[in-house]
């Protein structure tokens, strides 16, 4: 049985690794080398190089903090506000750089590996699920109008949100942000 | 000088290789096997891969058929909407595979690649100015409220169709465009 500080490592490593250069773009030896890792160590952790990506997919998914959308006692539009300025400050630390990894990995593997597929489709779900049910909520709270579908609300909205983040990976500035921000709160929800 | 039918055919044999396996899936070898070409013919007509990357993205946004928004009769509005719906159809011949190769480009090149992201906001750019144009006709023929912002309309809108394409190819069904369209147009135009 393998140390699991070691796997630690090198799930730590790869997150960093695939976000930065990309799935194709990095390869088994460079991820065990920013590891501290032997590379004849890495097949005693993960099978393949796809079943480590889907490691670091789980880990990047949780650190996206869906979570927050149900921390605290503010009402519920406000808390969704907060979870996409709380991804933009995270993007602006990076200088627009990396851009979302479900992005990434959608572009470089969802056609080719199923299991990946099967994985992004259950982070961009999860995702929508939650933000649904804070919509929910605001029409209960009489904070959005009843007319108003949650659901397509949700799953359009991480979508514009993959683009916007896309857009402004290409051009290096705030404004498809800003954009984002009108439309979705302004126009959308209001 | 090179023959220009070859140089042809190495252009179209890397937007299939490019679009199917990604800028980094893909080797000049692959390119040039597809291409009937002899490998050595490539620095020929060509560089490096990222220029012919650069040809490649110029020949896929011709055919992304921004043009089409500017035929024809019918309002502006209604063309928008075509254009769109020509996209949907282009996408589901493809088994909702492949995505959109700027979004790949992006994924894969903008960080790494500066003249790959300068060309890349050209694309983006040039077809929401496009889009932009349209919906200024359409407040001009009084089919759109003078309330909205055309360019800030157009941006988003292009955005949010990356993020939808993104999530049709990675669950393979139609219910992302239904909800672009609903969104898109019948409550942001509307």
């Amino acid at each position: 049985m393998a140390r699991p500080s070691l796997r630690e490592k090198i799930i730590d490593a790869a997150l960093e690794c695939f976000h930065e250069q990309g799935f194709l773009g990095c390869s088994v030896q460079d991820i065990t080398d920013a590891a501290g890792a032997p590379k004849g160590s890495f097949y005693n952790h993960f099978k393949t190089k796809e079943a480590l990506a889907l490691e670091v997919l789980q880990r990047y998914v949780d650190a996206v903090r869906v979570g927050m959308l149900f921390e605290g006692d503010r009402p519920p539009l406000e808390r969704l506000r907060a979870h996409f300025e709380y991804l933009i400050e995270r993007n602006k630390d990076l200088d627009f750089a990396r851009g979302c990894m479900i992005a990434n990995f959608t572009s470089e593997m969802a056609d080719h590996y199923p299991d990946m597929r099967t994985a992004l489709d259950h982070a961009m779900t999860r995702w929508s699920t939650a933000i649904t049910s804070l919509l929910r909520q605001a029409q209960i709270d009489g904070k959005l109008s009843q007319a108003k579908d949650p659901e397509r609300l949700a799953r359009f909205m991480i979508c514009a949100w993959q683009g916007t983040l896309m857009r402004a990976r290409i051009a290096k500035i705030h404004q498809p942000f800003d954009d984002f921000f009108a439309l979705i709160f302004e126009d959308l929800l209001a």
